[in-house]
């Protein structure tokens, strides 16, 4: 499961990335919204900070908590779908493919190396929040939350990259009238198919 | 199914009216993203628009096209979930619950009144993509998309309400630190209980 591809990069991606370079900063471009199933069939959505692409793909590298309820669900069930509105130039994309957890276990090098050095570009805020009580029980004590400045060189385990891996990613430029909608879809050759369709 | 209820306002409602509010107008604080199950078990994921209340109830209401994925996703499979992301208070709600379509065909006066109600209050734009070309099919050429101006008081049988009947809500907030977070369960009385989780 190693990253590396030489494919040149599919047109989804420089669209994101210039969507991006439009939005000029402002954090709230990098909230997207990941949706999964539950083991009882039904969804769950939330927001998660995109982190980047995993080095020499096209996966999009989020990080989250072993015990948090998403990464409960995609050992379960892997299929997510992020929503990605970048509201300053209104264009959505929509990204489907299996997620996967990165956690300490994890043996494939490069990816190791990834959430290695997605814990060290975490503040030291929101590195504290992997020390927290287990969420969703009942509210601890406030002294469970405070907790000493953690190591930036070490992740502690249950600090995991959740990763999705694309296989189908639908845009709509609602800043264009009418709507435009492309649907990119992975191809078993690792190349990308592009339909435009209605929106 | 009438929406009348003599209960008070939850409230996780009344948090997130004082979350619009602090959003000052900012259209992208109605803009939320609604997660579905596909008929392959698959989630599904896509920003809509808050367009308010149903009178007399605390189910969110939103628009959409009777032909799209979410309809059919609905009539497959009801249980969904919103995230709202409200950034300028950094407030994250997640409502679950089932949702249902309001069309031409709904027999409930109360419901029917609001899906006329929520027609005439679109723009005219917005109006005019209800008679757009199928959606997903293959782009059609530009004339297809070129209608006249809609009738405002008479919807057509492509639009619906898009209808959530919240059974929880999950309140994160992370404007504060530790992060607060509060779940809401609507319980058989009619009322909601509320718990008080770690983050």
């Amino acid at each position: 499961v190693t990253g590396e591809h030489s494919n040149p990069s599919p047109h989804w991606r420089s669209l994101i990335e210039r969507a991006l370079g439009e939005a000029a900063g402002d954090p709230a471009a990098y909230h997207v919204q990941v949706a999964t199933v539950t083991p009882g069939g039904r969804p769950a959505n939330r927001t998660v900070v995109f982190r980047g692409f995993i080095a020499g793909t096209d996966w999009l590298c989020f990080v989250t908590d072993v015990r948090s309820q998403k990464a409960r669900h995609v050992r379960n069930q892997p299929w997510g779908e992020v929503c990605w509105y970048l509201a300053a130039s209104r264009q959505q994309f929509r990204l489907a493919g299996e997620l996967a957890l990165v956690t300490g276990d994890e043996t494939d090098a490069a990816l190791q190396q990834a959430r290695q050095a997605a814990w060290t570009a975490l503040s030291d805020r929101t590195r504290r929040q992997f020390f927290w009580p287990e969420p969703l029980l009942p509210r601890a004590r406030p002294a469970a939350f405070e907790v000493a400045a953690p190591d930036g060189a070490q992740p502690p385990a249950t600090f995991c990259l959740l990763v999705l891996r694309p296989t189908q990613v639908d845009h709509l430029d609602v800043g264009s009238y009418p709507h435009r909608r492309t649907v990119y879809r992975l191809q078993a050759s690792g190349q990308w198919s592009q339909e435009t369709v209605n929106p």
